[in-house]
């Protein structure tokens, strides 16, 4: 027996009419680099998106070209989101954060055909041109100024475009989009999502028990929609009609606060380092500025401390942890309060903010204690294993690689690499990526539990802590801690907020004082770093 | 180029296992037929469902064989939902409130190889068992009593069963359930679900814009279980944890009231006939109930009309419209109030209320103002046409007769016989179905509009409107009243009420007084039966 319904492709060119047929006063606000605001509705980002299609089917793109973007978070960003798929095209988001040397090699091997960058990062893709030669650099005047004669002009190309002929034909497993893992180990490696997996992901993940995106927000993006595609959050919001507030280059706390006070965010988005140095800067400028009462923060790329969630929680905002990574589209989980714990006190109901999350309904979540034998662990809360995932937007391989062995199980789940417990009620805690566990006389030792208490103490505005080797227990924690503007505290007294959580041998053998932690390109601690720079510390 | 994403099906089974690993604590209380109240937890619906599917595989069933039901709404039947599936077979809802020749001649053209039915109604079972033998006959003992020894007893079929192997390998198209049209004309035609159509309307319909379901809800479920799988609330319900309060037969108003004490709930469902009686005996009884506060009330099935909507706003409860049919899994359109919307008065939010509201993310919808030659209408709030739809859960044929040309427009699309405008904002008003219409002198004359205008007197209780043949003008209008108990309202008094928004060549020729509107099997008015007795008149 056949199900009689119908075979229609899940597709991106869906909601790209539906923006433009149901919502076309939502509005668009874009932030340029002379911090002006620039306005579109969604009737002129669907007309404009589809002259994109136009132009480039003009241009000869042809069906799985790449079409890489070097681009701050704005309009025309979002019309590439859209435009590109829509003329067959493969959007590729490049990474700006990354060395010019890696930029290349990733254009490189994704084979990019034509860029479309802002002015403003022409510097930028001077540093990389010659590592990838682009049969057009479409160039978007980011900041008003005139078009170099060598580069094609977006605003030109669009107004130049043909009429628009239709969407180009595609099956829902075609590509839309790739994304490469930023890669702190080995070479980048790319993912490639369908427009069935990103129409899945926008319309799960917008659910009253995940994100709870709804057409009366207003979002602003502080992640860079060169990270897993700005969480997807942008396809969810063109489906919905919600208002789309983008930074554009200016992430410096100060100005995002600006930014709030101009287009109160309903629903705001980043990694917790960002909304670490928001909350610092809030404080220390009393009155300065207001934080949007009920503003919903999804916070994720890493752990968020518990200390984070009660200081917004203090000025009415929330904080909705996620978990997920560019492989995984990236929303797994999502720590809502589930049905069973609406009662919980305060305290108990930060306690599950501060996790994970629970899974999403398309996806299969699982945790192996041993890689080696993929036995699944229990969700008792204190079982450790990796995280393990499956899902119709999990991918399944890399681009040009195919299933590594080191990444994909043997019966085809995704080793995220991360490490984790899931408890009864099926939280997910993260206790460490699996390279960044410390194991100290044969215990392992969790850098991120140990950053976050760190993290609890008045006078620390940063913690990351590493292992360090050492002879007699094989590795030892170290921590590198960042004060707030005229703080401070003694080892003892830092030690002191560990007591009541740790037993003795898994505090910190030293405090290291920094004035920053270096980061990496999507604004997570980058431990490579600090461990290159303690390794030869003898503990 | 290849997208990366796995390949992973959408899954009935995907939410059953979720539902029993993250919601096992979740409620599920069924009304029997004693008016007692039987609980279930998520745990043992888990554990029943899977044992029903190893029964059913131990009984010979194979993969695409039809099971099915002639059940009210209770446990059992949602042990169905997914237990059958989870078994690699087909539920077939029969609808108990046909004819007993209709249920045996749906049964037979299905070929249903198995039924599980309700010990309460094999009375009506027995008046159909010459048109179709089924295999084996299992029967749920709803009332308690001992099973007859010619059938199989559902719970010791579901004790003796084998251990659980696992769910049946399948494609994400294969079929799940069917269901027939009540078909008021014609042969009914079947509709036959898959895993993708299931899973896809459960997490688009849940979306905060949609009818915006959570783990935190409590439905009371009043359509009936066999009627467009109670359109589609069951799944959602198991995917996301939400209690579901099963009414079993007890759908008297003053039953339904009795429940909402014992059972509060947060979102109900049913057809506008049913929150029509019971509004009438919540407010002929006053001080005998309370209206659960803040309820939110998803009518559907028929036109809604604004008097409804406004009796049940003065006692907190608020009226969500959806439109759809036994063919689009159903929910097609919710009216939810959209974002550039947000700010007008509770009058225009009544009006918008009214309508059948805006279409879901995944489905394409359009007028068509002349079925012949597709020619879409404008989105103008006055241009009328047929609606006809296209997405991942709508049927493109029927089980056994394939694309109908009179059902399916040449590009694909599903003809629905309904008859709307639809405004600038995506607002969709029914005016009509098709064979509803009225024709006056070459004008069209609305029914449904008439029927709303009538009811919104305080005397009438319900009205229904048909066209009777007339020699001069074609047809005319023929209003059929019921009035409140003891109310009663002249032909002058009730044109009155349609002076302001209809011209006098439109008003109903002739008010006909009756104790009861004839109603179909799913509670809508039977117009056919109306027409055929005033079928003679002359008017």
């Amino acid at each position: 027996m056949q199900s009689t319904m119908m075979k229609t492709p899940l597709s991106l060119n869906t909601l790209l009419d539906r923006a433009g047929k149901l919502f076309p006063q939502s509005q668009i606000v874009s932030r340029l680099p002379d911090k002006s605001l620039r306005r579109h509705n969604f009737a002129q980002f669907h007309e404009r998106a589809r002259q994109l299609a136009s132009a480039l089917l003009g241009l000869g793109l042809k069906k799985g070209d790449r079409v890489a973007t070097l681009s701050w978070n704005h309009h025309a960003h979002l019309e590439c989101y859209f435009g590109i798929p829509a003329a067959g095209g493969v959007m590729h988001t490049l990474n700006l954060r990354l060395a010019p040397d890696e930029i290349g090699f990733i254009a490189a091997h994704a084979e990019d055909r034509f860029l479309i960058v802002d002015d403003v990062l022409l510097p930028l893709y001077r540093q990389f041109a010659d590592r990838h030669r682009f049969e057009r650099v479409i160039v978007y005047s980011f900041s008003g100024a005139a078009t170099e004669p060598a580069f094609t002009d977006y605003e030109q190309l669009l107004a130049a475009a043909p009429p628009f002929a239709g969407y180009a034909p595609h099956d829902e497993n075609d590509p839309v989009a790739m994304c490469y893992t930023s890669g702190t180990t080995g070479q980048p490696k790319g993912v490639v999502y369908s427009h069935r997996s990103t129409v899945l992901h926008s319309i799960g993940s917008s659910m009253p028990d995940f994100w709870s995106l709804s057409g009366r927000d207003t979002v602003l993006t502080v992640t860079p929609m060169f990270h897993a595609n700005c969480w997807g959050m942008p396809y969810a919001a063109v489906m919905l009609g919600t208002k789309l507030v983008f930074p554009g280059p200016h992430l410096h706390p100060d100005d995002l606060l600006d930014l709030m006070q101009l287009e109160p965010p309903s629903f705001a988005l980043g990694v917790p380092t960002i909304w670490l140095s928001v909350i610092q800067a809030f404080e220390t400028n009393p009155g300065r500025w207001k934080l949007p009462h009920g503003l919903r923060s999804l916070v994720g790329g890493a752990a968020v401390p518990e200390s984070l969630i009660r200081a917004y929680a203090k000025h009415g905002v929330t904080v909705v942890q996620g978990w997920g990574m560019t492989e995984t589209s990236p929303l797994c989980t999502v720590s809502y309060v589930k049905p069973e714990l609406q009662e919980i006190s305060d305290d108990e109901r930060v306690a599950r903010t501060a996790t994970a999350g629970v899974p999403s309904p398309m996806i299969e979540l699982r945790i192996v204690a041993d890689s080696g034998d993929g036995a699944e662990a229990p969700w008792d809360g204190k079982s450790v294993g990796e995280i393990q995932v499956r899902g119709p937007y999990i991918t399944g391989s890399y681009y040009g690689i195919g299933a590594d062995p080191v990444k994909f199980s043997a019966d085809g789940w995704l080793r995220t690499g991360d490490v984790a417990t899931v408890d009864s009620h099926g939280y997910v805690r993260i206790t460490d990526r699996t390279k960044d566990l410390i194991k100290s006389g044969g215990e392992w030792i969790s850098s991120v539990d140990l950053e976050n208490s760190i993290m609890a103490h008045p006078a620390v505005a940063e913690a990351a802590v590493i292992a360090v080797p050492h002879d007699k227990w094989g590795e030892r924690p170290l921590a590198c801690v960042v004060f707030k503007p005229g703080q401070s505290a003694t080892p003892d007294e830092l030690n002191a907020t560990l007591a009541s959580h740790f037993a003795r041998w898994q505090w910190p053998d030293a405090y290291e004082v920094m004035d920053a932690i270096p980061k990496t390109a999507t604004g997570k601690f980058w431990k490579v770093k600090l461990r290159e720079r303690f390794a030869a510390r003898a503990a």
